[in-house]
């Protein structure tokens, strides 16, 4: 019997590739983008239900085939932006294969962690190596110390003059006899001076490192396979110093108060990292001695808080570090417990409120290496802001407040299930997308963004952010007049949820303080906007604010779509990398030191441009 | 008027240096060395009370002149030594300007401080430097961080790349701001590696070195400058371990027994350091945070226990060391608390029962450089060998018991006032001499050696070490026969001062033991006790010795006078010159490295040597 001749059918199924967030999914032929991601739990936000009109819903075809623009897309994205491959999910359908980009500002909340993947690629090259090793147990005819007798082989193996602390000498003698005189020395790769044993690991065991994000707020855990590279684990915790003041000047007024509070900071900090080295540990079911190399990054007084540098010249004018440069320490130095002897790298700093963070961001998204003109912001309570043209760095920081997180705002709150994360005016009225798609109770910083910019757009506020009085969607209220964005019978707590004139003043204060910055760093480069190849905004309420938001309230250039990129934690991607590559520290520190730092306070131009930015 | 014509007149006054004392006088011409020495206060042991008959009061003539050598001197020293130069300093007396050289066993105990300044000279060389600074302060114009703007000062005066300690950096910005951004920078001068910074000490300050001798029983403590070398200062006190095991094999038990028990004994370790850096900076007025760099010897026990390293390989065969290599590690990683973030060097080690005291001792003696076939002994509980031939270093341990040090000795006692440390048998009756000159109360370690040789000599002890039962000195006691040293009427405590076989039994042990390692050593170069041209004996005991005694009972070979150089604490002199050498250091590491230790417990030869040489 012969088999049946193979019969070619039309494919009846499109195969949809999801960027960044590595998915690959089979849906019928013509569905639309919307709808195929949805169908896989994959969360692109959509305001306006499907409908073409808000604009929420923007991804970029990067390959393959899909349905050409529909009127609305044409009307909602302009002709530059569909140049550029930009798309609304709701519109395009597939016509065949295709792989889309999902920019972060199109993914709804709960994929965030999923964007942590982001950065520059790094080719693995960790600052630590695994060398088997098999040694002769001592007898009478050989009774070298057990130092010398694995540093001796060590040598026969090619790494001479290797060095090793105490702390690694005092686990060497339980270790070598537990193990049988075997195992794998885990050894430093310094970039520079001698290398160091760092670890005698069982056989077969794999070198883990630790990246810890140690921000002011929050606290990010990365644990890394540095043999694969592989992220085994990732968690996140509060940082426990906010029992000790709630944000960076006051924790510094804390640890300037007594040495005794200076040791609680330092011992919280230490803490959250070796709960989370635990955590990931045992989640893994890895043992904790497995983590040969740590770290750490953060802004300039997470820094010295950690480290128990003093912060006292932090908190006064002008405002400089006690140490800059990259520090490489045994994780004992720093009081963390569970990490053994491992080695701890901190990369440099810039300045006083330019940090290790920044530094981790600008490397993650290659801003060391760009001929291009690229600017960068980490936004926050402090946005720090770094602009490289023709390889040269100029860095900023300008006091944003903490209006973005959702504080100081009458309706404001964390980036939280339930919080306003997007705001459209549409139809006449504003439609609102929560997180968790819960019934809203407030408004987290990408929210309230979106609802100045509608409400601004939909003639409510003035361009120096008043509430126009007359405006449909404004009402009196005891409190004076407030703009209504979700009424109560719709709000999750059964109170309107309101926008009013001290809110829009914090943003336009937080928002000209940033644009102010990025102008500052313009002038000084001799630059405008429009010269910008590349803007990476960082951080999580830059990876999640509306590009066009932001934009239309002039808080960022007004650029193409295509010249933003939202790259989700960047600090804690440029912490991996740090452990990766030993590039990434080298060019971490000539980074560091060849940035120049713009002292915004005392530029005579930046009080005019701040005043200037703060207008709608 | 005219002035009288001088007139040239016999010296009434001869001029008299007391080396290694360093004490010059003017007597009388005519008077003998000792009563010109006594005078003086330097006092010169007589037990025969200067009639020429018992040796003690043995000196060597290096320059000048001394009325010629009497009968007794000829009897009692010999044509060889008086060759040599040896005279008896009862007998010769002053012809003219004179140095004379006391060696050590000549020496009562109360100058035995004195003695320690024995050692070769070193150039002037210390690890650290200090580089005066002057900084300008930071401003708007000049954010620097305080650690880069004094690496850059550093830099600008030829101390490229200084590396910091985090421990260092933490003490920059009070100490920058409290002394008006000036100072003096104290920089490391490692042999190898990058220079590092170790602290910044006010304008005009003088860096200090600490220097200690960590002994099973003593610590010793030099405080030293590192600019001119002069020893500032020296304290010794208990080891406080002591509390917790008598000898270094109970505390290796101790220390196995539980953590917190090895604790305990690192803690105790490291805080008598800090009392004695206290005490010495204290006395001297220089404040603790002066102290830049500190040497710690010890045993190889002693060494782990304070370093943390653990001990139980060295408790069990084949007793090998955890590290051997020489270790530079910051005070703090001892729980050193007074040291402020001075580095601490500790040399290496040679085997689990060859220490860096011994190390240290062999340095002090120019053992490392020298041509001469020489041999070293450190005495004690357990006496480390060196010999040294054609630049080649053999080792060896032996264990020698605690006799010396006045324990299991039936009258034994520590070399303490009213301790007899000299005994001559003289006129058919023993003489003895106490320290302080007190009425005696027991014998120290060189008094019980003296005892058995002059109990031999006198006919009281058989070659065996038996009690001769029908000799006139030998008494029947309820415990059996005992040789009267002191009668009762005449000891501090009013009962007799005896010698019994078991004490004897104690010392031909030790001795046997002693010469023994000595013999194994010979042999193994293929050498002869005769092809020695120098015997270096070292520590307490080594040094008060009497070498007559001590070649009298074959403890040690016997040679001229001439060959033996009592050094005193060569450990902690050697501890002293690797503060202040650079080259000790190298030197150290070489010597470590090249030595060949000895395993007497596996050479088939030492069984047979050790019976032979117990004999008296």
């Amino acid at each position: 019997v012969r088999p049946a001749p193979p019969v070619s059918s039309p494919p009846a199924l499109a195969r949809l590739d999801l960027q960044p967030l590595g998915r690959r999914i089979s849906v019928g032929a013509g569905s639309t983008v919307l709808a195929a991601a949805q169908s896989a739990g994959a969360g692109i936000i959509a305001i306006c239900g499907g409908s073409g009109k808000c604009g929420t819903c923007r991804v970029r075809l990067v390959r393959g085939t899909l349905t050409p623009p529909t009127d609305a897309e044409v009307s909602v994205l302009g002709a530059g932006a569909l140049a550029d491959g930009m798309r609304l999910a709701c519109q395009a359908r597939l016509a065949g294969d295709a792989e889309v980009d999902v920019p972060a500002g199109s993914v709804s909340a709960p994929q965030r962690l999923a964007l942590e993947g982001e950065g520059v690629a790094v080719v693995l090259d960790p600052a630590v190596e695994a060398v088997d090793v098999r040694l002769v147990s001592p007898g009478p005819g050989d009774l070298r110390s057990d130092a010398a007798r694995l540093l001796d082989e060590l040598a026969d193996r090619r790494h001479d003059d290797v060095a090793a602390a105490l702390e690694v000498l005092r686990s060497l003698p339980p270790r070598l006899r537990n193990q049988g005189w075997a195992g794998r020395a885990v050894v430093s790769r310094p970039v520079r001076g001698a290398p160091e044993l760092r670890a005698l690991l069982p056989p077969g065991a794999t070198p883990l490192g630790l990246a810890i994000d140690l921000g002011t707020t929050k606290v990010a855990a990365y644990l890394v396979s540095l043999e694969s590279g592989e992220v085994l684990g990732r968690s996140g915790t509060m940082n426990p110093q906010i029992a000790l003041g709630e944000d960076v000047l006051s924790r510094i007024a804390r640890a300037n108060s007594s040495a005794t509070s200076a040791a609680r900071l330092q011992a919280g900090a230490a803490s959250s990292i070796d709960s989370l080295a635990v955590e990931l540990c045992g989640r893994t079911r890895c043992p904790p001695d497995r983590i040969v190399d740590a770290v750490v990054v953060g802004n300039t007084a997470m820094h010295h808080l950690l480290t128990g540098l003093p912060v006292r010249q932090l908190g006064e004018a002008p405002h400089v570090p006690a140490a800059s440069a990259a520090l490489e320490v045994l994780a004992s130095e720093l009081g963390l417990q569970r990490l053994g002897s491992a080695s701890c790298y901190l990369p440099p700093v810039i300045a006083g409120f330019v940090g290790a963070d920044h530094v981790a961001m600008l490397l993650a998204c290659g801003m060391a290496e760009t001929r291009a003109t690229m600017l960068a912001l980490d936004i926050g309570t402090n946005t720090e802001i770094s602009l490289v043209h023709r390889g040269r760095l100029r860095s900023c920081s300008t006091a944003s407040g903490p209006a973005f997180e959702g504080a100081h705002i009458g309706e404001g709150m964390r980036a939280a299930p339930g919080a306003i994360e997007h705001v459209r005016y549409l139809d006449g009225r504003f439609s609102v997308q929560t997180i968790g798609d819960l019934a809203p109770i407030g408004l987290c910083g990408s929210g309230v963004l979106d609802a100045v910019a509608e409400a601004r757009r939909a003639g409510a506020l003035t361009e120096r952010g008043s509430l126009a009085r007359d405006h449909r969607l404004v009402s009196s209220t005891p409190d004076g007049p407030a703009c209504v964005l979700v009424e109560g019978k719709n709000a999750g707590h059964g109170r309107d949820i309101v926008l009013r004139r001290a809110d829009v003043n914090e943003i336009q204060l937080a928002k000209g303080a940033i644009r102010a910055g990025i102008d500052v760093l313009l002038a000084d480069a001799g630059l405008a906007a429009g010269d910008l190849d590349e803007v990476v905004v960082a951080g999580a309420f830059g990876t999640y604010l509306d590009l066009d938001s932001a934009m239309a309230i002039g808080m960022l250039p007004r650029l193409p779509h295509g010249a933003y990129r939202q790259v989700g934690n960047g600090a804690g991607q440029g912490a991996v990398q740090l452990l990766l590559s030993r590039r990434q520290r080298v060019l971490a520190q000539q980074l560091a030191r060849e940035a120049n730092y713009v002292e915004l306070t005392v530029r005579r131009d930046f009080a005019d441009r701040f005043v200037k930015a703060m207008h709608l």
